[in-house]
């Protein structure tokens, strides 16, 4: 049984002055060694803190990447690829020491092709930007993980959110990269047809890789029409498990709901107290449809009939953005809510994900353990495709309740492995769950990725120490 | 600029009587090396010839194909997995000797999760029979290559077809693997869950890898929901562009279509002389919509209402599976009523793939070209997704024609390439594509390839010589 892995990693390699010199003779003021920013490029918003890099270079250009890969290639130095800074598990941290390359300012639409629906960015452009400069062609990117992340860094950890369960995850969506390998060179993969069978997917090794294998300097996506209706509908549950059988066989029918968002009694009741409210305390769903108008009124009906099926009360649906931003107000507010709900406190955020059969077990069982912890915790779920994220409300400083909310999400992980799921639904391992990966996949599986890393990092300069240690 | 790949690969590797001795030994009845059983499993139904494998294993269980791989790991020999026989660009062939290893008679269903709509196979398994199995729990399994192709074989060319406009491809709907790697160790990649951010996408990797990272045992699978409502639509166009102009302006307004394909007019009249029909003779589309009766028929008008625009003609639609059958035939007798129309041919298939904007001057290019070229051809295409083929159909005795046809087919890849497209959209690279893939890949991509396969395969004992040599 291996524990999640933390401080024990963190071993700063020897960098030399040498390196600092070329770097600075490179880069000029587009690299810093001040420690504000050294400081804030050293952390994500996970729970683990790490020294900070030891210099941070502001890449404007696939060139500046490449240049700043191999100088670090020639001085054995780790570079740490940094977007938004908005990941959960520890992947900005500089673990092994070396230079963050932020991508921060290579955030250009590169080129929109509306016939095609498809657009190429800039790994640092962040997705509520990448939407804003796409409406105006009647096109968005789905992938919506709460945080207004960078492309890069979702590319980089196969991330999904709440509207995964129609438009599926950065897996689906990513059609080609341009990729910084570990010795500089600039490659590319994939291409912009729609399905292709030639040679191995390295685009699909390459999302979710964390930064370990690569460095994205452009990105293809997929993009969508923008809905010709959107409607949305909330109701509420006397159990869980109501909901989530509601959730089955809706997807069952063959419904093509567009988001369907659980929020647990309690995280409401976090939530009413934060916004004086006065939603009912159950647990709710939130869902929206896309369609045409004709369709999404089906859907939603459709969706109220298995409902009410399942005891639910207090249906309502909106059909304008304002009415349908009003419904969604729980499920937005929960994690501000629940975190104001203990000043202070820190979260130490859960990511399973199960097939979607055994939800209501698992979530029922956790609940139960979560409950009994004495640890206030708030529960949120992309539940159409199975995936929760309990967020357990711990004093940061309060060893005791760390360890014991660790434990918590380490059995957490054991149960959704047993019912066939994963430790992370889109989150990613980062330094947080190499343990958890282990026990996940097996020592064959493992086996290969190591193989894989150290046939293209022979030097293990790329993200070092993420996903798993060498 | 790379020619494609042909005889100068085959090179078999010296094999030791005692490997072939203590294969009998292993196996007893389950390995046949009778000639015909060797010529059988040698060959696919592509255009190239190579001499057969040394011997057959008809493997039984995991433990089979792990020994196998074992005993050949030993004594440096090559192994290929065989399903159906169904691939096109020589995936079978044994190009430098070695064992074919059958996994036909692993052809049982072991597990389907209706609530899950998901299944587990083994991969010998035919699609049509997988479907046979899962029909009675309102369930189907969508990707449809046209042949009867088992499922390994399939996932191992990153297989599509008729509907991946819809449901995607083999990439989307494989959800994990057994796989025995090149030591003849068993591993697992990917979950039951439905989305995963668990470390590198080894299922992704292996997917399309067509048999050299490893070879397929078990294989979980996406299902969906049987349509409540299908109904299906044909009409023609006075010219190609008008009938792609109508798919393009289809998917842009976010109508989810099932299948949409096109034969040209020549196909047609190919297959009106073949099935005594008369059916108009001009650029056809064959379209399949999916959902609840109301959103069939809306989907249905809408692209009637499209089409209109783009000239067509003859709209027929159609919602009993008799005549849907009936408006469909067209496109089920393409080949073989191209292959009947010039007795003793054989047919170079083409597999191109590009975005969507760009099919049209694809399209009309690669039409003159062939038209100019004397060679008779047919022309059906995944429109949706900007993939066709073109069918070239040559005397195989006749050496001049081949290399014509050869020619013509790599001056299309080229065509499609430069339009930011692939030589390949479904069939895989086997032994035929492999000068296309450098043209398309790049040899960045291409060492990334390589360093994978030398990682994982440093005998290159698993299927080798096929989508590159080392």
């Amino acid at each position: 049984m291996n524990a999640p892995t933390t401080s024990a990693q963190f071993q700063p390699r020897a960098i030399s002055p040498e390196f600092l010199q070329a770097l600075a003779e490179r880069f000029g003021a587009q690299c810093s060694t001040a420690p504000a920013v050294r400081e804030q490029h050293g952390r994500d918003e996970g729970s683990i803190d790490a020294p900070p890099p030891v210099a941070v270079v502001f890449a404007l250009s696939t060139q500046d990447v490449a240049d700043c890969i191999k100088l670090a290639a020639q001085h054995n130095v780790p570079v740490i690829p940094y977007g938004a800074g908005t990941s959960l598990e520890g992947h900005l941290l500089a673990v092994q020491g070396g230079v963050s390359i932020d991508v921060s300012r290579m955030n250009q639409v590169l080129r929109v092709n509306a016939e095609d629906m498809t657009v190429t960015v800039q790994p640092g452009i962040l997705r509520k930007a990448l939407n804003d400069a796409i409406k105006d062609q009647g096109l968005f990117f789905p992938i919506d993980p709460g945080a207004d992340a960078s492309i890069g860094g979702m590319t980089a950890t196969r991330a999904s959110g709440t509207n995964a369960v129609r438009y599926g995850t950065m897996r689906e969506n990513v059609l080609a990269l341009e990729v910084v390998t570990a010795s500089g060179e600039v490659i590319r993969t994939g291409n912009r047809a729609k399905k292709s069978a030639a040679g191995y997917d390295l685009t699909r090794l390459l999302i979710g890789s964390e930064g370990t294998l690569g460095i994205f300097t452009e990105i293809t996506l997929r993009l969508y029409p923008l809905p010709e209706a959107v409607s949305a509908a909330v109701c509420s549950f006397p159990t869980i498990a109501d909901a989530v059988h509601t959730v089955i066989q809706t997807i069952q029918m063959g419904v093509p709901i567009a988001r369907v968002e659980l929020v647990d009694a309690g995280t409401i009741a976090m939530v009413n107290q934060h916004s004086h409210l006065t939603l009912r305390e159950e647990a709710t769903l939130m869902m929206e449809f896309h369609g045409s108008p004709n369709g999404v009124k089906e859907q939603a009906e459709l969706v109220q009939d298995i409902a009410g099926e399942f005891s639910a009360q207090g249906f309502e649906w909106a059909d304008t953005p304002e009415e349908r931003t009003r419904l969604f107000t729980a499920r937005h507010n929960a994690y501000f809510a629940a975190i104001q709900s203990r000043p202070g406190c820190r979260s130490i955020t859960t990511d399973t994900c199960v097939p979607i059969s055994r939800l209501a077990d698992c979530l029922l069982e956790s609940m139960e353990e979560a409950d009994a912890s004495g640890i206030p915790y708030f529960l949120v779920g992309h539940v159409g495709d199975g995936n929760f994220h309990f967020g357990y409300l711990i004093d940061p400083e309060n060893a005791e309740e760390r360890e014991k909310a660790e434990a918590m999400n380490h059995r957490l992980v054991r149960r959704a492995i047993a019912m066939e799921g994963t430790c992370t639904g889109e989150h990613g391992i980062g330094i947080h769950k190499q343990g958890f990966l282990v026990e996940e996949c097996g020592e064959g599986a493992m086996a290969m990725m190591r193989a894989i890393k150290q046939a293209l990092d022979p030097q293990n300069i790329l993200n070092p120490g993420k996903i798993f240690t060498l």
